[in-house]
């Protein structure tokens, strides 16, 4: 089973594929970010981080795309771009064959850790562990898609699970 | 010069679609909601709103696609989705023909009254009198949409100021 993590955003998105066994263990495709330049207009962006989702999902094909939920305590307005991105790649995602799975930070950290509480770097270090890499992938919004792939893998195993569509 | 206006939402989408004469003059062609349902699931709803934007463009063929900037004071857990709506809503014109225009709250105000503080009621009675209506189109959510629509033909003799893209 191929899952593609997804971490947000409108300037950055990471994204991280595993291939889950049907043991169980995970064992990573690929990783990386899908970046839009800050000298263009929003709506392109926003453009390019569709036909980005659109490149990464023919590519590999996933049977799940995993993506964390937004939370913000304070600052919306810096929050209100974010959102936008990810209702574009909400709906990129609904424009393809995958299925998608929706997370809390809460619940990554509890799948990641065991610990709904726990800091990024023991996320981190998490990953790097089940996916048994030399160093955590690089950068941290790739790190964090790839989380939220594993999440997917630890917590789906009936995939009936956090499936939003 | 067809303009569709936009009222961003997740329940409700208002739209209002008017033709700017070439002496400046506007009418009304239209105007109406796209609605989705409470209890579907959230990104069915999102593709519910792609697929209404994209009959509304296909229908009515507007040149220009007029939307307001999202503004949060507080709530932004409510912001969240309306937010993620209007991302949605962006990359359905972007995948279309028709130009991009945004306005913050401010400037529709400014171009409907003349005064970037006046009251809803204001702007609303602004929307009946300059499309010779008999009353104030229902629901708001439709009244505001038209608003949008008529700032758009209001401040873009040239079509060059506020187009995004």
């Amino acid at each position: 089973m191929i899952i593609l993590g997804i971490d947000p955003g409108y300037a950055i998105v990471g994204w991280g594929v595993i291939e889950k066994a049907k043991n169980g263990s995970c064992r990573i495709i690929d990783y990386g970010t899908i970046q839009t330049p800050k000298n263009e207009a929003f709506p392109v962006r926003l453009a390019m981080i569709y036909e980005g989702m659109q490149k990464l999902i023919k590519k590999f094909k996933p049977d799940a795309v995993a993506m964390e939920e937004l939370f913000f305590n304070n600052n919306i307005t810096t929050g209100i771009p974010v959102a936008e991105a990810r209702g574009v790649i909400l709906i990129s995602i609904i424009h393809s064959p995958s299925r998608l799975y929706e997370y809390t930070p809460l619940q990554i950290k509890q799948a990641m850790t065991g610990n709904g509480r726990a800091e990024k770097h023991q996320v981190q270090y998490m990953t790097r562990m089940m996916l048994n890499l030399k160093s955590i992938p690089k950068p941290d919004d790739a790190a964090d898609a790839l989380a939220v792939a594993l999440t997917c893998a630890q917590t789906n195993n009936t995939l009936a699970n956090n499936q939003t569509i």
